[in-house]
């Protein structure tokens, strides 16, 4: 794999930033890379661990002279962080952002930079429950999808380039336009994880369950929406703020539904349950066909761990 | 490990039943194993796997002679399984089940089975997203929990028995009273069962949003619902039927916390959410050192399906 850039500027240094960086170095994709964190903690991490080539203590200094800017600060910080690097971008700067939101990203940051600068906002579709600079690895983005939504008139040597460093990087890249993005992200992220984070708060308020019970017998299914509440507080709190009425769409649908199936329930209609459930399954054996996971009992958990219920 | 039983006799010989039958000879805990199942089908692969020793075509011959039988059949075929083999049972045999429900079970196995039978409920909780006689395998139950739940007065011989045969398969056994068990299971499978099913029902039904959308794009989230509702539908729609006071308890808690989360979001209360979002990470954390699950990035899923958004 050849050189794409030349100097690769990350402004945040969480676990995407982390993972691309191992990414970029394990395919050679990048002659420098530099980085710069809010947190001197985690620039000091980042320095320890020779995360990338040069940390430096402000966004300004980071991004100098840079080809490629990686904005990987919460989708809230944006505009912020957009304001700060707005002087100091080289001209002819490609800057894209891996936020889990496309349209705010746009709104907050497209303003601010210069004439002559590539904005092109993406979205790589991969993490773990696991933050910060120590939690990367160059193996995050491999067969995952990075969705790119270019604006219109977008350069196209510039998207054609960022798409190649993709996947140069693992991923598979997909175009779309933000509102699209942001509707299909809301379906299968930002609700999932809004239904796990307040399964999971539930399980936490019970009294008369205590937490060794709802933790001990947790591979029941519970376990589950653990992993998927478990990821970054701040990430997630601004993705619901920036994309609100997306995700109240879905969640009307998901209460209407599952409305219809407490009512079910209450009345005891076994066949409009029994129905629901067989529909749903078809719905599974889509994601195993598209080699998005795997057949393995339990998602091929350590066997100790069993399976779920 | 030696033989706790002469005779194990099985009703239903689906996944639970035939990763008994795979454990039990792993740890040569039976001296003889027969089976049967209300399907001729499934009578004809259980035969044709050599899946138990004898496979018959009726409940009344299975049972002949045994001094344990299980109860593998979905919580609302129990009571007509206990009107047809009670007539059957041997003097002082041990019945057992592995339903996902307790007092629904007690209520309709109890009171047809002789005075000179043991009934000790119990529920495994281990399971996959696959059914049937070929999806059983005999390391199912290794470290996980199988919850007993003896009636009051229950022989100790014969429950001391039953438990070191469940530790023999490789489970940990804990006791319980059948109430208490059904609240528990209400908040740790039951409703997360039914919130993944309405979800994945939601982007099913949800038109500009294509199938091909939700399943590429499934790693973000939505994938970890997709497997816990591809369970089998009769044997939920038997759990919400049974277990239908605990659960609409649990739903109603969740809804309540949900209209919170959704109220935040609508008014942009930052705070709330991150505090919420905060307040869910302790929780999973707990579960790792309880040892219910992998701190592996996305479970250990083949690497090549990178992880989880």
């Amino acid at each position: 794999m050849s050189v794409l850039y030349q100097r690769v500027a990350f402004i945040g240094l969480g676990l995407i930033a982390s993972s691309m960086a191992h990414a970029i170095r394990r395919a050679g994709l990048a002659a420098h890379m530099t980085g710069t964190a809010r947190s001197a903690q985690t620039r000091e991490v980042a320095r320890e661990i020779g995360l990338v080539d040069q940390v430096f203590d402000t966004a300004a200094e980071a991004v100098a002279g840079a080809d490629l800017v990686v904005l990987c600060v919460p989708v809230g910080a944006m505009e912020a962080v957009a304001r700060e690097i707005a002087p100091h971008l080289a001209p002819g700067v490609t800057v894209t952002d891996v936020g889990s939101v496309k349209q705010a990203v746009i709104d907050a940051v497209a303003p601010h930079l210069p004439a002559d600068s590539h904005f092109i906002p993406g979205h790589p579709l991969a993490g773990t429950e696991h933050s910060g600079p120590r939690s990367g690895f160059a193996e995050l983005f491999d067969n995952r999808w990075c969705i790119l939504t270019p604006p219109e008139g977008c350069d196209s040597p510039a998207l054609d380039r960022l798409s190649r460093f993709w996947r140069g990087m693992g991923a598979n890249v997909d175009l779309m336009d933000a509102p699209h993005h942001d509707l299909v992200l809301a379906v299968t992220s930002h609700t999932p994880h809004l239904i796990a984070y307040t399964m999971v708060g539930v399980a936490d308020d019970l009294r008369r369950v205590t937490d060794s019970e709802v933790i001990k017998y947790s591979a029941a299914g519970f376990r589950d929406f653990t992993r998927i509440a478990a990821s970054d507080p701040v990430m997630w709190r601004d993705v619901f703020l920036t994309n609100k009425d997306a995700t109240l769409e879905i969640l009307g649908r998901f209460t209407e539904e599952l409305f219809a199936l407490q009512r079910a329930i209450r009345q005891g209609d076994g066949a409009l349950l029994h129905e629901y459930f067989t529909r749903t399954r078809a719905i599974r054996r889509g994601i195993i066909d598209a080699g998005q996971d795997t057949d393995a009992p339990d998602f091929g958990r350590a066997r100790k761990h069993g399976a779920d219920v």
